[in-house]
């Protein structure tokens, strides 16, 4: 039972995007700008990002929606993020990728636990200014979204398919569109 | 030094929304949302949840900014700021001030952190749901905030009277206009 009172067919954020839907409209702003916005990093990099913070942080609705969107965007190479899951060092990405994921797991830490030479490290992987200030910028996000989905209680299904059609709808619709209902037993 | 190729002469998250304008506009849009829109907690109270998860970030740059922005809101009982980082048991706030600070310090550390009885007691000492969740919500996004200042390096000044000036400046203004320029030496 989440801690106060939301609209029953929604789960995670969107139950908390139909209850407020003033913070929700610059939200799903900036999760649009973040993660479908020009970048080189592709949107299947960014929301690869977005699951493995949501996954260290314990966030189980954040770290699955935003795993299945990373699947649906990564198509081939989808099985990509449970390998970051489980270990960046042994994931089949670039070093570029491996640098930045380090990047994101200390900031899901502390902002404070960034060094100097964390970002020299992807820097000669090739990684550009701009790359690292997404990746910190989508770690931080995240950061948010995750304490926001747990810190009010909010329903985490135990449905793989429903993460999927999640998944798919903003994989391809982005995060403007409307959330669909699910029939909650 | 910042990690990235900065504008000079802007602190803190203010070198970040000139390098990223993009990103700028929905962050300030949800700050203005947060912090100034519709709420039964004044702007004052909300700035003082603000500046009191920075400090416990140990964000100094937004811990003091929201802090000088609390102090120019509450007037007359400006030390408020100062009590709350020192101790919320005893500080000059209500109890329902002090249990919502309680809230914002347990999703500080972590969304799962927040249990029932927190909320419960937020509710018993008059908090609302909608109070409970911009409380939450105010946590959860200086979270992001303070991480993305301190991982990516950015400049906080040593000098109480900027931070008073950017302090009036947004207690006046708001989050919707432009930050000014700084001499740095």
């Amino acid at each position: 039972m989440s801690y106060i009172d939301l609209p029953d067919n929604y789960p995670g954020i969107r139950s908390l995007m139909m209850y407020r839907p003033e913070t929700a409209e610059p939200l799903n702003h900036l999760a649009q700008t973040l993660l479908r916005g020009e970048s080189s990093l592709t949107p299947g990099e960014r929301e690869t990002i977005a699951s493995y913070v949501s996954q260290l942080n314990g966030c189980k609705y954040c770290s699955e929606t935003h795993g299945a969107i990373a699947r649906h965007l990564l198509g081939e190479q989808s099985a990509t993020v449970q390998e970051v899951w489980k270990d960046i060092d042994t994931a089949s990405v670039s070093d570029k990728m491996k640098a930045l994921l380090h990047i994101a797991a200390l900031v899901q830490n502390s902002g404070k636990k960034v060094k100097k030479h964390d970002i020299e490290k992807a820097k000669e992987a090739g990684a550009e200014d701009q790359e690292i200030h997404d990746t910190v910028l989508i770690a931080a996000a995240f950061c948010m979204f995750n304490r926001y989905v747990d810190g009010l209680g909010t329903w985490a299904p135990d449905d793989d398919e429903l993460y999927d059609r999640i998944g798919k709808q903003r994989a391809e619709e982005g995060y403007m569109t409307k959330p669909f209902s699910v029939d909650r037993e």
